[in-house]
């Protein structure tokens, strides 16, 4: 912010300062949130922090995979109809989200809770590394089972990915990746030429 | 969003519903901003739901000029070194802010609350226009002091001023607005043809 900041009242400059904590709202957009909640009816407001301190203070992970979850289990993992031989391992929530939006997947998840990054002092020990390699050896006939390493496609992703992969080969579970390309639909033309070589050479029979 | 959202927790689920009813956040950021203070200290996100709270329950509005104050008066109506015969009219306590970081005023405000809107169903009972006539009647030897109108230059913005001008012309304060015109520094060339044909019109006395 270019010129320095005339608040009318400590209250309002408190508000200003928690909202711009927020990763991404910057003092501008925080003291226009704050403006704009001074105006909502007083519920809403009470509204508003009871959901985000009920989330805080009562979060959940699940027993199996740590994904938040409102029961001891969460859904995924309670839901017998799905395949707990296959295990999706993902960086967060969100990326379990984005995976159960394309309605592609029928296995169960295993949540890290970040990913191994030397730069943000981020190890082996702060993820749920150890849970997922309990749970591999926990399963019947290994062989036969899957876990599938959904992690960026970064150096910290294929770091974390490669860790995992030799903490578990001598399990004998199978181990794959997600597919790597150009995505379905993009132009060449705009596809940037990592991407683009690596779709080369890892070419795939033409199914006509 | 283009995909159907799968939450894990309906906690979760709840926090981002409040979280998206702020102004400018869409679903997506409302989920990045929960999974945000999912992973802060719980002290932290207490810190930032009280503030909140405190915001709301507790804010007061200056007698004087109905900007948000922590006291009865405000600190700017409070200060005896300020001139309180030229009354600067604005339609938010930002525009406060804004006029207060340029430092090139002395004088007090007067906050509107919004700016008369039809559309939206605003009217001049809505703001408080009332108040503002009141405190100018009060002054003694009107005829000496002055009233911005420092409101946006749109139609609503001169609708607003133009309704204030005919309800205070009897009064006999004089009546100014901000200046008009080219900001300092601006390229004619990337201009708005309306303010640069304003600008040409609105021509003055040039200062070598």
């Amino acid at each position: 912010m270019a010129y320095k900041e005339h608040y009318p009242s400590a209250r309002l400059e408190e508000a200003v300062d928690a909202i711009g904590t927020l990763p991404g709202i910057g003092r501008r957009s925080a003291l226009r949130l704050a403006l704009h909640l001074l105006k909502q009816p007083s519920e809403n407001v009470h509204h508003f922090t009871e959901a985000v301190n009920n989330l805080r203070d009562n979060v959940r992970y699940c027993r199996e995979c740590r994904m938040i979850a409102d029961e001891e289990v969460c859904s995924i993992c309670s839901d017998r109809s799905r395949d707990h031989r296959t295990i999706c391992v993902v960086s967060s929530v969100r990326d379990v989200m984005s995976i159960e939006a394309t309605g592609q997947y029928r296995g169960v998840y295993h949540v890290l809770g970040g990913i191994i990054s030397p730069l943000s002092g981020i190890g082996p020990s702060d993820l749920t590394i150890g849970r997922l390699i309990e749970r591999v050896s926990a399963l019947e006939d290994p062989q036969s089972a899957e876990v599938i390493m959904a992690l960026s496609g970064d150096v910290e992703g294929e770091t974390t990915a490669f860790y995992m992969y030799r903490q578990l080969a001598g399990t004998g579970i199978k181990i794959t990746a997600l597919a790597r390309g150009l995505g379905f639909g993009d132009d060449l033309e705009y596809a940037d030429s990592l991407t683009l070589g690596r779709s080369i050479a890892a070419r795939v029979p033409f199914k006509g």
